[in-house]
């Protein structure tokens, strides 16, 4: 390091630069843009000043950026990819959906929900002849003084046991995903598939990211649930299984402990709770789920 | 804002997930990255907790890097125009080029540097045929003790008077540019052309930020020089123009007060230094370099 004499004077020359970069967006119209881009300049820059990024450095982070953007495709985001293993998805989920007494954890959305699945009643069935073991999965909707929500619409998608997604597949089957209603007791209740994990794309950038930090590319098992009412605040995250070795490193940080759930594992034979007949074993789970009120701010977008 | 029992639970969450986030880099094999990585992850988790990033805007975020990546090809690269007019590229200069006693100040490398220019000898011209007017600049190159750098390899580049430079256009022309080296006294001179200003590319993303900022995308005319001798830190800067109304609103934030220099302008027929006949008036500088010993540390590279 120089003298102190010389780091003052170059402190200085960071710091008026940082300030002067602040500086030029004082013209920006909207205000709310102003601020997020100042404060992006900030904490920017107070990266590269921490870090005392080499030029190498910064060479490699614009070809990494430029190898993501080149991917990128409609139907593979890398960018996307890159926040999530970055916990920056999960991050803005969580300043999206703060704690409110025992409302329900929120986390990511994930690139594999469709707006129109099909509509099934209380009981169905959304796995639409998908392979996997069977799995009961049953719960409540209710307010965080514990009344029923009745009417509430839930969406619920999976994975098949191979780990895809009905849409990974590019000849238009639909499986794993469903719409359906809580009753006049807030209850639901439908049969799905036992969750099996998947791992994100790994054969781009973000994959070499993920292996030069010894990182895994798995997600934890997890059931995907999007919950909305009128006057509550909608609810996107998932449920995952208690057991599963992913959960302590779930590639883009998902897990909440109070998303993490027993299922009992059936025995080929034992009677169902709606006396459904069913090949070999089978699952179950119960998923009470507590919404909180809708905020008065808030989009009702949803993070990947 | 929710009550203190409920945002000091939230902030937990938060401060929790970016712990979490961090930690999930422990493996990283290089130390190094593993230490900017886990910064980066501080500083971006910051800043979205900050601004408490809504959805929409994430959203927004994904699809305007998204379009940075889809403008971006091998000559067009929006990534680093990015970087430009969010002033890292210039705090990278910034922090692998310290202040050294009075060694002079670097400033950003530009997109337009080539690397096999044409050599002239002192007195030499770099103009190539541009249009402009022509320009005589002379100085010395000098350690901080003041003792003259004698065969330091000084490469000159600039536009022509439309605010082009000769890579811009596609017919393989060279111009405005050229390498020579420091006399026995460390002096130089050469020929060249008077600045001209010109701006970024501002018809992609970033144009459209810099609109949303009420930001120009214009530099400040400028005339690069990258000066290289053994034992001294390469120093990679520009000369500006005391006047140029554009010295306070530079897009890239490249101009330093110390690099802003004196021009005179000559009338037709004034006689030049070196007694060369000129087609109508001519200007001149003065530029005096101070090399900085080199680093143990650095990687001689350069940041656009
Ligand atoms: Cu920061
Ligand atoms: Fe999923
Ligand atoms: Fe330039």
């Amino acid at each position: 390091m120089a003298a102190d004499g010389i780091a003052s004077e170059q402190t200085a020359r960071e710091e008026a630069l940082t300030a002067q970069v602040v500086a030029s967006f004082s013209g920006t119209e909207d205000a709310r843009l102003r601020f997020v881009l100042e404060r992006l300049v900030e904490h920017l820059h107070g990266f590269v000043r921490d870090v005392r990024l080499t030029e190498a450095e910064w060479n490699a982070a614009i070809a990494f950026l430029t190898r993501v953007g080149d991917i990128t495709t409609p139907v593979r985001q890398e960018f996307v990819l890159l926040s999530d293993v970055l916990g920056i998805s999960m991050q803005t989920v969580a300043v999206n959906n703060e704690a409110y007494r025992d409302a329900t954890e929120a986390t990511v959305f994930g690139p594999f929900f469709v707006g129109d699945a099909p509509r099934i009643e209380n009981g169905g069935d959304i796995g639409g002849g998908a392979a996997g073991e069977p799995a009961w999965v049953e719960g409540t909707v209710r307010d965080v003084d514990g009344r029923p929500v009745q009417n509430a619409r839930i969406e619920v998608w999976e994975a098949d046991e191979e780990g895809m997604y009905d849409v990974q597949h590019d000849d238009g089957r639909v499986y794993g995903r469903a719409q359906l209603s809580s009753d006049a007791d807030g209850g639901y209740r439908f049969w799905g598939l036992f969750p099996t994990p998947y791992p994100i794309p790994f054969d781009g950038p973000v994959g070499d990211l993920l292996r030069a930090a010894g990182r895994s590319p798995w997600r934890a098992s997890h059931l995907h649930f999007m919950v909305s009412a009128e006057g509550y605040r909608t609810l996107v995250t998932h449920i995952f299984v208690r057991g599963d070795e992913l959960l302590e490193r779930d590639s883009v940080f998902g897990v909440k402990e109070s998303l993490v759930h027993d299922w009992v594992h059936h025995p080929a034979g034992a009677p169902t709770p709606d006396g459904r007949e069913v090949d070999g074993g089978w699952a179950s789970t119960r998923f009470d789920i507590v919404l909180a009120p809708a905020r008065v701010a808030g989009d009702g977008g949803a993070v990947a």
